[in-house]
């Protein structure tokens, strides 16, 4: 019988278990997960903590208890996979709450550990990242016992927004600081306005170009000067994967320490696999690494593992598009491609439209802001960007089927939309965006 | 100087001719419309009967003065083409209110004359089709003045369901009949019964298998026996192509009067061309005849024809997806490919699901169906159809995007949705067909 060992029983490892089993009544398989929980829904927890998300055991997607009784996947909590033996296919695992050891042989190892929240380093009992249900539940508790009024945002990631906004929609004062001028770094820059609009809107205070220099007590002491009181700051200053103990093995790590890995998700180690957030692979559409650390990929990843585990050698993965899109109140931002400070790897051209999400006539009407990198020499669609209050994550969808295909700028202008008035124009952006291209 | 006539000057006829001045800013354009009214959005003509639409010119995008001020290109209202003798390259026009007829001639003829509501023909001031703004502007007055209650809608297809959504909005009270149990026939059956779910839970009265046997004054005697009191009578039992004037020329029609072009949109007569829903072209992605009468082919079409005459012969038409989609009530209905009766032509599997469009637990989800067919041999999709409160656009043009590129049930295992829990899931209802497909 195979003995499958996962590390990890977030997105990842706990989709990655589901689906082999799945396929395979027959293998043992066993989780070792160091945190508190398991399978929880991590792109949800800011609307948990806002309350849009009303329900616990609706974020709280399973226990270990309910796993193995489903599934006869064993989980276990607590417990952290601390070294690898590549050779004796063993490892050493620490249970956080006896803070024992012991040896753990496997026949596969799929590795799934995640990233952590980097941290900025000050002391303070009000300094809270956000990156699991504790951490969720830490600052919920916090929120309700300290009475909390001001919240300090350090961070414009994509998270950060989403936490701002639901802090707001708490009832909270959030201020929201970075420490450059690059917000929401995955979109074009210049189509972030609405975000500062949309804080500006609703009166909420933020800073770019800041920092914070010092905190005592209450009091947070910005680079720029200014000093204010805060009851609760959330950090969101970037992550780091957790993949210290891989170290200890022959499983190579890039020089920030992600896991490379091919298009079956090996490692460059026999029967070791990786997905999620701790792995890097390529793009699909041209020939870079790349870093896509989003839940469309762990799951991706967890079939395909799976189907290879079972035998099944047909299935590879094609590479990321690094699709991705945020809600911030009522914009959305959304973009695929590569990466706007990667554009410059490339001789490419740029095309964009601001027109009509649907047939100007028919009420509820927004604009769409649609814009098109293509490299110049192949015509082939490097990166697009969208950004409106409606129809953004339609056209990202359609422009990442597109992407998938290869397809060039000027076959965007063949793309039959589904039109009726509520939905679309006879000439969609997509195909604006073709058509403008005619002349580039 | 090239002189170029239209016939039509609604969606196909204006929009050509607009792209052809785009490209050319010196060829004579003269555009010849048999009624009342150039370039009405006739999309959303059901919108504006129903106020959803409240400013006319939102609809009546442009009269002859407008178009000829900004455009040079004239156009000739109440003047219908009764005859095109090929051979000279001229014309035969009618004008309407004068009754004269003259003759003139062209250098390239480009057809746009578009289809004629059917009637079942029974004589009543109180029946209506709506083709046209004049239509639409008929009923409004017939209704204003006649303090018009109970409308009948006679025929199921989608402007009729449009129409009865805002009847049914403007405080009329509507009954809707169909001749079989066959109705939205772009659409599969059972996936209609929202329609009928929607009309029951507005107290709106419909009966399926039910046709007109007889109207006397206000009185209307159905086959089944019944007899009710109607103020107003709107037919939707079908069109039929303006073509009869095409048949004094060498102009091929097909058995229907549909005139078939080829992937320049030329008819097989040289210097003449045809668009719109008179046309019948081949669908995209399987070896079939496809007349798909619908806006999105008039504009791809336009932009076509214009690039040809303009000497740019490297563009042709790829074919028809036949991508559709209609709102009715809270409902939207949507589907791509070939149609449901045209399925037997192949050796097909089906694949669907019901999920969340959305992340489960973030507010306001509802249930996409989606159905993907697929040709056993080559796993190509022929077709898809989508049904649901929210989501159906986006997913049947992301479906529009994959069938434009030929794929396979099985690569929509690849598609990477862009996304956050307000727009979708890690695993799409469009990755999900593909991995239900594996086992078929």
């Amino acid at each position: 019988m195979t003995k499958i060992v996962i590390v990890g029983a977030v997105a990842g490892g706990a989709t990655v278990a589901s689906q082999i089993r799945r396929l395979d009544q027959d293998s043992e398989i066993l989780i070792f997960e160091k945190d508190r929980d398991m399978s929880f829904a991590n792109c949800g927890l800011p609307y948990y903590l806002g309350g849009v998300v009303e329900e616990r055991d609706q974020i709280l997607e399973a226990t270990p208890e309910e796993f193995y009784a489903k599934k006869r996947i064993r989980v276990k909590t607590y417990h952290e996979v601390i070294q690898i033996d590549d050779n004796r296919r063993t490892i050493t695992v620490l249970n956080r709450q006896t803070d024992e050891t012991f040896e753990e042989s496997y026949d596969e190892l799929i590795l799934s550990p995640g990233c952590s929240a980097k941290s900025l380093g000050f002391s303070s009992d009000m300094i809270f990242t956000l990156r699991n249900m504790e951490d969720t539940d830490a600052i919920d508790d916090y929120i309700n016992k300290h009475d909390v009024k001001r919240a300090l945002i350090v961070g414009a990631g994509y998270i950060s927004l989403e936490v701002l906004e639901n802090l707001y929609r708490r009832g909270l004062q959030p201020t929201l600081i970075h420490r450059s001028r690059g917000i929401n770094k995955l979109m074009d820059q210049d189509m972030n306005q609405p975000i500062l609009d949309e804080l500006e809107k609703r009166g909420v205070t933020y800073r770019l170009n800041e920092e914070v220099k010092a905190i005592n007590g209450r009091e947070v002491i910005f680079t720029s000067g200014i000093v204010e009181t805060y009851d609760l700051i959330i950090e969101g200053v970037g992550v780091q994967p957790n993949s210290e103990f891989i170290r200890s093995s022959n499983i190579y790590l890039d020089e920030k320490g992600y896991v490379p890995v091919n298009d079956n998700f090996e490692t460059n180690i026999a029967h070791v696999y990786a997905l999620g957030d701790v792995i890097t692979s390529h793009y699909r559409h041209v020939d870079l690494t790349a870093h896509v650390p989003l839940a469309w990929g762990a799951h991706r990843a967890a079939s395909i593992i799976a189907e290879r585990l079972n035998g099944n050698t047909s299935i590879k993965f094609e590479g990321y598009l690094g699709s991705n899109i945020v809600k911030f109140f009522d914009y959305t931002f959304g973009s695929v491609g590569v990466k706007p400070q990667e554009l410059q790897k490339f001789d490419y051209e740029m095309v964009e439209t601001k027109q009509n999400q649907h047939a100007g006539y028919y009420p509820g009407n927004e604009t769409l802001h649609l814009r098109v990198y293509f490299e110049k020499a192949t015509r082939k669609i490097l990166r697009a960007a969208a950004m409106g209050k409606d129809g953004v994550d339609k056209r990202i969808d359609v422009l990442s089927m597109a992407m998938q295909n290869h397809l060039t700028v000027d076959e965007l202008t063949e793309f039959e939309v589904a039109y009726a008035p509520p939905y679309s124009s006879p000439k969609d952006p997509i195909n604006m965006i073709g058509y403008k291209a005619r002349n580039k």
